[in-house]
Order: structure tokens, then C-alpha cells, then sequence
């Protein structure tokens, strides 16, 4: 059969259009930059929410939500935010519209005009933070453990579906203590719960680190990521938790009362993940056949097809499958008996495996009266012949297995991909090469600069994890104590 | 103590909005008409939207996200939809700030201004229609059954917390049929959904009718509600489902190739509850004292309070609430044991029955000397000793006793408050003392516009019940065939 994507080594970036789009995950809508998540993608990104929510309310947070909006005036408040956030943004300015009367249509009406301007949240903490000054007035208030989620509109210019779009959901942290110490605990545990996220259930390994200056959050004095390898060799940060010192408090005047009595600002955080994990996750797994989903992360975990000809093998094949398909449901695993007459089997085969469904049983005649079934792992392509008896048994078994495979995989690239670069010369080779390069690196913005604009990597992160160690800056010959992550990224 | 709430018979408006501030459910913002929703408050409706998303997806539906923005042309394409929408939006003009020259914050940058405003979305229809044109070909395409939740923006002139404000959250179903008798069965079970939601998790009973042309939903064909009466006697509409024609089909051009190979246009439906169920809830079973709380939808269902002088009796006491909170968690009932010593016993009485907690359990040395422990029910607010062994296995009962008892209250005031009414002099009273009143009406709209402008009443809906009976409008005179539901309403 013709393959309906354009393979990888064509064409990456092509081929993760392709998919996004032939997977019926996601498309690009009417409005510029904005995307329609379509059921089969949401669907993903509903299990994903599932997962953090529950670790989210695990560490104590509750859901709230704030507004949409947020006056134009509050963005200029924080110094650095306002860097950082605000210029490329939605705009509010009307709030009413009116017949033409010309006849065609409708049309802003001018007298409908706010006098001051809103903007389209493009993150929360200004609104947030404004919201707190009320909540807060001594120590027993704190801390406050909040978490939203909402969706977000930073107008970009060039837009890919997932990755970058003007649109897109997301969850967003934003938790007020009473000490630095608290604060920068919960920015820590925060940092940790996104990485398990991201190895047990996404299956994808992930580095952390923190942010040089260059790169953290406008408004932050820390930024911490996990950063993660795709396919590609490039880096996609996953996820950002912020240690935002008492800059927002200061900004929106948020105090408290210690229990000692003495009027202090208020520690912050914030920390968020949103729709671009799916174009993490697709890019961590998939294959030129489609996407490979972790079965965790499966709307649908097994798909049973029948191979039949007429009716009568029908209704013989479909006893089977049902009885399959009830003794999988009592386990509790996600699985959907597709006997439609509409469709051929191999339609449906390359469907399935298209839309990443990580086992696939086929029940037909031949191997029926054999006492087997055929199952088909979709993240080895791989079919074997299994007694039917026995195929109940083996799948919660195999779930992991595909599970810890899939991390298995992704994690060698990653060690494999990741390189220790000791001068300028390697650094050139292994760039072009997509590899995550650990180098020294002499701590100054120019440095990092000069690099970024000689091979288009950036300092992805001072991993948590680099050990001491005195060296030689890998541009400058400056001196320095600790090898940072470079790479291209997303 | 002094009570917080001012009570509901001094005045019912002041009782209703101090309840949602004080019981911390949800606030007015710094942005005009939009609220934010605290963690109390965003609890119950996560626990509102965890079933009604378990009803849809046992329906066959799935969840899908499209865009925030909708072109503002695409408003004028459905001729009854732009009269009844798209009026007092939100328009983006711009998408871009930059800094004041003056260096006084951030203004709107006028050389980014959008050549076609975006509206932010008051409903979907549009955009998702626009959509589904790409998806539709043939009837194999269909039936598309999809649900989004969302936040939506209607600009407000007066708004109330939950009951109606500027944006708010909800769901919207948009689904898209080959017949019409398809579309219209999709439509009505969705309204049996909804009245099943409200009466079974809600415990607040519902009356399921058809709207007039005059409340007719913009666009729509039939408009199937559910409607509620409030302790007030106020009608509520709690949900809608529409039975859209062909219309949107035709202003989008989305059109199927039928089994027998006829080009048709496409049926559809739309369906939508909101965040205004909240104040719903709270309008049916709160009191002077605070919210009122149905068990199934209770963040925490049981709250376990220590009366103690000392850390040592702390400790007795706590051995044996702990002992209880593990069994009772054991049982998948929502508990908590509030053993701060920030706060006295009576505070923290006060506290959850504001908040609506349906069962507290008081432990004292006292009573536990004798094996008792103090059990109080928040909606009838009684209290009782019960055997500190035995009180573990009366809860689960003990919760759907309440919820049956808070419906079997609502349900006896509806039907206390329901009366027929066969004169306009009798109409004339009851509308005053608030009742709910089944009256003929000759079907046109001059009448029913009429009867609004003298008693601020309208109709509520027919009621599906509604039996066939010769009658005279109460208001014309004229021949009726029926009575309809007549209210003063939210």
C-alpha cells in the first residue's frame, strides 16, 4: 500500500505534518495560527491531563479559574514581564458589534469602545497575583496551591500545529508561600512531578535542569525545564517551573504577616505543560506507518479486527472477539472490537497503525480452527501467532512491555545522542550532526549569544545533574566549573 | 455567633451573592463582569463535569477543541444567528502592544491591526460548522458526535456570579446527522441527559419542555430546556438542546453524499450547559446558614472535627478519627479530618456548614468515653450520638439518604409552587407570591410579549408533559389546545 506519509528521512518536519494531520489529530482552522484539536488528539491530551491532575491534587493543589482577560495596564507592573509578555498579543478593544447599514453584515461599533484595553491572556500570573493581594493577609493564608487550566493566546508568526500555535491549552501553577525556602522547594517538586510525568507515562526520558538568565521566564530568578531529545537529534523543552522570588508580590503590592508579627512579601512560583507535549510525545515514538502511542497514554489500547468472508464467519469470529473483548474490559484495558462491513481488513490494519493502537489482535477462520489469534505489536511492527486461550492473559503483561520498550528505546537515543564536546571544532562536527552536546561554557549572555548566532544552538539547560568539574569555556577558553546542555531545539 | 450570610427572607439577591463570596466559591474580578472562580467553587463544578463527560461519552460522544476566535464574518452567514449573537462580544482588533515612547507602560500597536476582527466566541457554531464542511463527504462520514468544554464571552451589562457573567465556562455538543429524525432523537436525548444529570447528582427536578419561537435559541428549529424553580420561585433554565435544521448546513455548505448516492444537507444539534449550574445548585438547597450540598457532588463528603484540651487528648482523639477517615476513605467516601490547632472546634462548625459539607463528625473525650461520637447532617442540621463502632458502616447510607431527601424537598416545592391558572386575575396573584403557573395561551407571540411586559413573566417552555385540553388563553381569550409553563425567571 501506498504510505500516506512522507517518510522521516525525507522530510521531518514534513512528515510530522503529515501525521499530525493524517492521524486525524490535529488541523489548521480558519483563524490564523489557531488549531482544531480533533477528537482522536484530544482524546490523548484528555489521558495526559488525567495523569498530572492526579499528581497535581497528590501534592496538595487545587483547581481554580481566573479570567481570560487581563487589563493592559497590569503588564507593565512586573519590569521583566512586560519584556517578555504583552507585545505579541490579543488585543480587546470593542465590545459590541452592529448591523452594517449598508446591509452587509455586521460591524465594529465604535461607541462600543473599552476604555482601557484587554488582553487575551498570554499567561496568568499578573491577573493571579492581583486576585492573591485579596487572599492574603497573614501567615495561616499560606501557602495557596493553585493550579489552572485554561487555554492561552500568544500571537505567533510562524505557527506549527502543537508545537506553536497562537492558541493552545495548557496548564498553568501559580502558588504563593510564606518563605524562599518554600518556595523554591515547590518550584523543585513541581520540576520532579513533570519528569516522572514525562518518563512513566509519556515514556519519554527527559533532562533537568535550570534556565541560564538568557532563557528563563520573564520575571523569574529561576527557571527550571526538562528538556527532551526528539528524532531529530533537536531538543523540545516539555516543561518550565519558576521560582519568581517576590517579584509579583512587590509588583502587585501582596504582603502577609509572619507569625512573629512582621509584614513580609510573598514567595512565588509558577509552572506549566500544554498542548505541545503532544508534538513531544509524537516526536519521541512515531514511525513513518503513523504515531506510536505509549499504552498509557492510549485512548484505544488493543483494536480486535475479524478476517471473515459472508456472515456465518462473521458470527463464528465475532463469539471470539467478544469474549475477548469482555474479559479485557473486566481488566480494565481500553479496547474496541471494529467489526464494521464498511471497511476491508487491511484498511483497517493500516488505520489502526496509522493512529498508533499499541495491539492489535486479528481473529480470522484459518488460524481460528488452529486455536490462535494474530497479534501485532505496534511499536516493533512484529506479529506472532498466540492460542486463543491464552491471549487474555498475555496482554496487561505486554502493555508494560511496550511501555518500558518504547522509554527503553527513546532513552538509548538520547544516551547515544548526547556527547561530551571539548572544543569549538567538535562542537561545529556534532551540531550538524543533531547531537545534545555537554561543553563548558564560561557563564556570560555573550558567550551564549555568539554561540546561538555561530550554529543556531542554544543553551538548553545547566542540568541538575553536571558535576563539578574545571575546564575551559568550548568558544571563549574562559574558565569554568560545569559542562551546560547545548542543542538545537524546537 | 453572628450569622455571615444575610438571611434569605430579608433579601434573597444579598443572600444568594454573600453565600458565594463568603462560602468561597467564586468572586467578582478586577475585569468587568468576569469572575473568578475559587478552589470551593471550581470542585464542584470538576465534580459537575466529570459526570455529565461520563454521560456524554456513554452517548457516543468525544471531546474535541476548536478555536477561541471566530472570523467576524462568519457571524453574518446564518441570518437568525447574527440577530441573536455576535452583538455584545468581545472583538480583537489588534495583536500587538509596544512600549509607550512616553515610557509609560504598554499601548496598542496600531501597525498590528488585524484585517478582520476575530470575535471571542459567545458559541461555537460557526467555526465548528466551517469545520465540519472539510470533514463531511458522505453519510459514512456521519453521524460526528462531539462535545467541547470551554469558556465562552457574551459582554454583559449586569452581571451576577455563576447566574450571568461576561465569560464563563461550559460545555457545547455540535453534532451533525443524516436525517433529521436523527438529529432531532440526538437532540431529545440529550435533553433526558441533562434532566437526568440535574435530578440525580444535582437532586434538583426539572421540568423538560420545548421553547417558544420568541426563546428560541438563534438559528435553531426547536429549542428543548430543562427548567428548575428556585427557592425563590424563580425559574432557572438549567440546559439547552437544539434541534438546528438544516440551517447551518446551508450558511456553511456542508453537504453529504447519501447511501443512494443523492447530495444532501446536513442535520444538526447543539447542546450546552454552563458554570450557571452552580448558582442553580446553590438556589436549590442552600440555607441561612451556607451552602447546602448533594453528597455526589460534595468535594468532601464527611469532615471529622476534634474537640480536645491538650495534645494529649488530641491524641486520643486522633487515634480513633484516623482510624475512621482510613475506613471511610476505604469505602471511596470523600473525608477529611481537620485537626488544625489554629482554629477552635466551633469556627471550624461554622466553617463546613458554610461550605456545605453534607455529614460532620464531632470526636470528644466526653462522648467517646462512652463509645459515642457526634454526628450532624447538614441539610436538616440535627444532630445525634451514634456508637463510635457502628458510625463507619451508617455513612454510606446515610449520604444517599441525604441526597434522596434534599431531591424530595425540591421536588415537593416544585410541586407545592406549580399551580394552574385559569383567569389573568389569577394570574395576577400568583406571579406576585412567586409561583410556577400552567396556563392556556393562544400561541402567538404578541400574547406572550404582552404578558411579559405586565407581570415580567414569560414562557418558561411547553411542557413535554403537557396534556392535550380545550382552554382559553388566560390572557386573549383565544382557544388553546394546551397549557405552558409561565415563571418569572433568572
Amino acid at each position: 500500500m501506498a504510505k500516506v506519509l512522507t517518510p522521516r528521512e525525507e522530510d521531518y518536519s514534513k512528515w510530522y505534518n503529515d501525521l499530525v494531520v493524517k492521524a486525524d489529530l490535529a488541523e489548521n482552522s480558519a483563524v490564523r495560527g489557531c488549531m482544531v484539536i480533533k477528537p482522536s488528539g484530544y482524546a490523548i491530551w484528555e489521558a495526559m491531563q488525567a495523569d498530572l491532575d492526579r499528581r497535581f491534587k497528590e501534592t496538595g493543589h487545587m483547581n481554580a479559574y481566573f479570567p481570560l482577560f487581563i487589563p493592559k495596564s497590569y503588564f507593565s507592573k512586573e519590569a521583566n514581564h512586560v519584556e517578555g509578555f504583552a507585545k505579541e498579543c490579543a488585543v480587546v478593544t470593542h465590545y459590541r458589534l452592529k448591523n452594517d447599514p449598508n446591509g452587509k453584515g455586521v460591524i465594529v461599533d465604535e461607541d462600543a469602545k473599552l476604555e482601557e484595553e484587554l488582553i487575551v491572556r498570554p499567561t496568568s500570573e499578573t491577573i493571579i497575583w492581583d486576585t492573591y493581594k485579596n487572599w492574603i493577609q497573614s501567615y495561616r493564608d499560606l501557602p495557596i496551591l493553585i493550579n489552572q487550566w485554561a487555554n492561552v493566546v500568544r500571537w505567533e508568526m510562524r505557527t506549527r500545529l502543537f508545537l506553536r500555535t497562537t492558541e493552545f491549552l495548557w496548564q498553568e501553577g501559580h502558588t504563593a508561600h510564606a518563605t524562599q525556602e518554600e518556595a523554591v522547594q515547590e518550584a523543585e517538586q513541581m520540576l520532579h512531578v513533570y519528569a516522572d510525568f514525562a518518563e512513566e507515562v509519556m515514556a519519554m526520558p527527559v533532562i533537568k535542569g535550570v534556565k541560564t538568565a538568557n532563557e528563563r521566564f520573564a520575571g523569574a530568578l529561576e527557571t527550571y525545564c526538562i528538556e527532551a531529545m526528539m528524532q531529530d537529534g533537536k531538543a523540545l523543552q516539555a516543561g518550565t517551573s519558576h521560582f519568581l522570588g517576590q517579584n509579583f508580590a512587590k509588583a502587585f503590592d501582596v504582603k502577609y504577616q509572619s507569625k512573629e508579627g512582621k509584614v513580609e512579601y510573598v514567595w512565588a512560583t509558577s509552572w506549566g505543560v500544554s498542548t505541545r507535549l503532544m508534538g513531544a510525545l509524537i516526536m519521541t515514538h512515531s514511525d513513518n506507518n503513523g504515531l506510536v502511542l505509549p499504552p498509557r497514554l492510549a485512548p484505544t489500547q488493543v483494536v480486535i479486527i475479524p478476517i471473515y468472508k459472508g456472515m456465518e464467519e462473521l458470527e463464528k469470529v465475532s463469539v471470539v472477539a467478544n469474549e475477548i473483548l469482555s474479559k479485557l474490559k473486566a481488566l480494565g484495558i481500553r479496547v474496541k472490537y471494529d467489526d464494521r462491513d464498511t471497511q476491508k481488513p487491511g484498511w483497517k490494519f493500516n488505520e489502526y497503525e496509522l493512529k498508533g493502537v499499541p495491539i492489535r489482535l486479528a481473529i480470522g477462520m484459518r488460524d481460528l480452527d488452529k486455536g490462535l489469534v494474530e497479534l501485532a505489536r505496534r511499536d516493533t511492527l512484529s506479529k506472532e501467532l498466540v492460542e486463543t486461550e491464552k491471549v487474555v492473559d498475555q496482554i496487561p503483561g505486554l502493555l508494560v512491555e511496550i511501555q518500558n520498550t518504547l522509554y527503553s528505546k527513546a532513552l538509548k537515543r538520547l544516551n547515544e545522542g548526547t556527547v561530551d564536546v571539548n572544543s569549538w571544532e567538535e562542537f561545529l562536527v556534532e551540531v550538524e550532526l543533531g547531537k545534545f552536546m555537554m561543553a563548558h561554557w564560561d557563564g556570560s549572555s555573550e558567550t551564549e549569544e555568539a554561540i546561538k548566532n555561530a550554529t543556531k544552538a542554544t543553551i538548553r539547560c545547566i542540568p541538575l545533574d553536571s558535576v563539578e568539574e574545571d575546564g575551559k569555556c568550548v568558544f571563549s577558553g574562559k574558565p569554568s566549573n560545569k559542562r551546560v546542555l547545548f542543542a538545537r531545539a524546537y
